[in-house]
């Protein structure tokens, strides 16, 4: 079998490359290892950046987007018992977009064609330095399979194949909190996302529709789910957010370790990486799914001017693009779990207090919060 | 023998306060351990806010300031191998003034009345919590001598008596830099001062006059100064600045940790504490003078309304309002310090070159940093 560019990994990463790809005339397949369902159910992100949106919406994805997609102009910092608003649309002309990773990525597989390969195991990469690279896998019938290609595209995340092919450099940072997150059937208590700074920790109120409620708080890492029943994180909520949730039924419930990953460089031969297989941001920032879009507009452009018309620049530049993308959220989201989260560390604490302050007092520091926010950037 | 007010230590926030006071009609006695020609020879910070000039004009100790100090519109940042300058007066409409701390202790010393009683020895403060404290000390003669007093107000930095008598809690950070500083006959080689990060480390270009040069270089804890002959110092800071400084002789030299320190409350019973006994801040900011002004500001107003006036108002918001300022000014100068060094996490030496391109490309954060650094603030 041969196609143009084989894709690892069916996340939103590898989904909107075949889609972008596909609009271009360049042919792919996606591969992955988990079950269509398991791809549909995974819960994740949920702002989406103008960027992102304009990305989804010229790419033909956006009908679904645009009718439950939610628009906010602004979000909320709650700390010292006040609430402090960083008018996003009114410091920076852009709003975000609240629609659910999982919504993208159903959008992407409705439009998915042909449908991605999935439940497939044992993915191997071969040849990725030579211009005739190839990947065997084993498809659900249990046979093994060889797809010869042009180009690897490496989206299948953290734990994926992919990245170790890439002799890298690894820049990592762990942070010593957890998230709790919680989707609950309960209409969102605020309008907007409410980001709390408190004593007891960190804690975000946000939404994914108008039933549908999505929450987070700042725990220890080693914490265990059976040891935070819905009534007490329902209340703990209550104290960080500084107002009561309306509980509800509580359709997911999970703990998340909070990390920060990146890979120097980004491609290795004809092995290019996108999405968390490249970088992975701590979850503070909402930068995840963004920075994958981001990654995946370039790539798409690099492989079509590569494999159509020979031209190799934007795919000899991409690894050093992105790169500077990835730092740069990695910067913004570093600063915000900093900024948010209970430290240890009392002279932490303080620092943070004061960091806050500086926001709600200097326009400046608002404006340079919200640009990072929405996404703008120096290479905006 | 009587004061209204002992003030300990005759540093630059003990001798402004003691002015201040007068001024006022407040009497006050300065004691200090050292004798005048040391606390005349101590080199230290050289950059003023336009808040700091403000006092020290009112106070009528402008004329020389006025004459030799070196009013700056911005400064330069230099990494990647770029420069890129902060219109301090672009910004926010302020400048600084370049002007030695020993400069500021000498004006003050010049208009200080009484003169202070320099070489004491064994201060110790009593009765700190009653409305009659009192300071016991040694003086030059040997002989045992006790100063009654309303108010005792402890300038004496982070290595004297004062700060250990207010039980206070204390928030610490040390960081694994230290600064290599000289003090060289040679005119500056740039108009303004220049921060450089470098991968070899941090450097700065400062000056004290048109014919002074004041040069820093991170080096490691525990580096000795045998180790560092002039020429390898020169050779040094070209590399790190990018450009040749022009050597000339080098005057002083010395070795310097970098540490923060916060103690609250600032305030205990009748003994007030201001700048370092309160709090130290690392250099990379140039906030520790200002910090001390803007403290003996606010206290030499506090202590005349207490003193001559039975009003308490003051008195008994200065430890909140001044440590508010000083967690200001540890944030600032914490992020300067991690902005400019070079880490020894290859992480964090990642997101120092994001923050600076972030500072040379969005003018908000441009802006939010000259707002820091002219010392303009939520309480501006």
């Amino acid at each position: 079998m041969r196609t143009q560019v084989v894709i690892v990994g069916a996340g939103p990463a590898g989904l909107l490359l075949a889609h972008l790809l596909r609009l271009e005339g360049v042919h792919a397949v996606v591969l992955e290892t988990r079950h269509r369902e398991h791809v549909l159910g995974r819960i994740r992100a949920g702002v989406l950046e103008p960027g992102t949106v304009e990305v989804l919406r010229e790419a033909g994805l956006g009908t679904r987007l645009d009718r439950v997609g939610l628009e906010h102009q602004g979000f909320s910092l709650r700390f010292d018992g006040t609430e402090h608003r960083i008018a996003l649309s009114g410091l920076t002309g852009k709003p975000i977009t609240v629609y659910g990773q999982q919504e993208v990525v159903r959008d992407l597989l409705d439009a998915a064609e042909p449908e991605p390969c999935f439940g497939v195991s044992d993915v191997a990469l071969h040849d990725v330095t030579t211009d005739r690279p190839s990947v065997t896998f084993t498809d659900t019938d249990g046979v093994r399979r060889t797809l010869h290609c042009d180009v690897i595209a490496g989206c299948d995340g953290f734990h994926g194949v992919s990245r170790n092919v890439v002799p890298a450099t690894r820049f990592e940072r762990t942070f010593p909190h957890s998230w709790l997150g919680i989707l609950a059937k309960s209409a969102p208590a605020h309008d907007e996302l409410v980001y709390a700074h408190h004593e007891r920790g960190f804690a975000l109120h946000s939404m994914r529709s108008p039933e549908l409620t999505r929450l987070y708080l700042q725990v220890e890492p080693g914490e265990r789910l059976e040891d935070w029943p819905d009534e007490r994180i329902w209340d703990e909520l209550a104290t960080r957010l500084g107002a009561p949730c309306e509980p509800g039924p509580v359709v997911e419930k999970g703990i998340t370790a909070m990390r920060a990953h990146v890979a120097e460089p980004m491609r290795h031969g004809r092995l290019f990486l996108a999405g968390d297989a490249a970088h992975i941001v701590p979850p503070t920032g909402a930068k995840g799914l963004n920075l994958a879009v981001a990654d995946v507009r370039l790539l798409s452009r690099a492989l079509t001017a590569l494999l159509l018309h020979g031209e190799e620049g934007d795919a000899l530049s991409y690894s050093d693009i992105r790169l500077r993308g990835a730092w740069r959220a990695e910067r913004f989201s570093t600063e915000m779990t900093e900024l948010l989260h209970r430290s240890a560390d009392p002279f932490e604490q303080r620092l943070s207090l004061a960091r806050l302050r500086r926001i709600a007092s200097s326009a400046a520091a608002a404006t340079a919060l919200a640009q990072d926010y929405v996404g703008i950037s120096e290479d905006a």
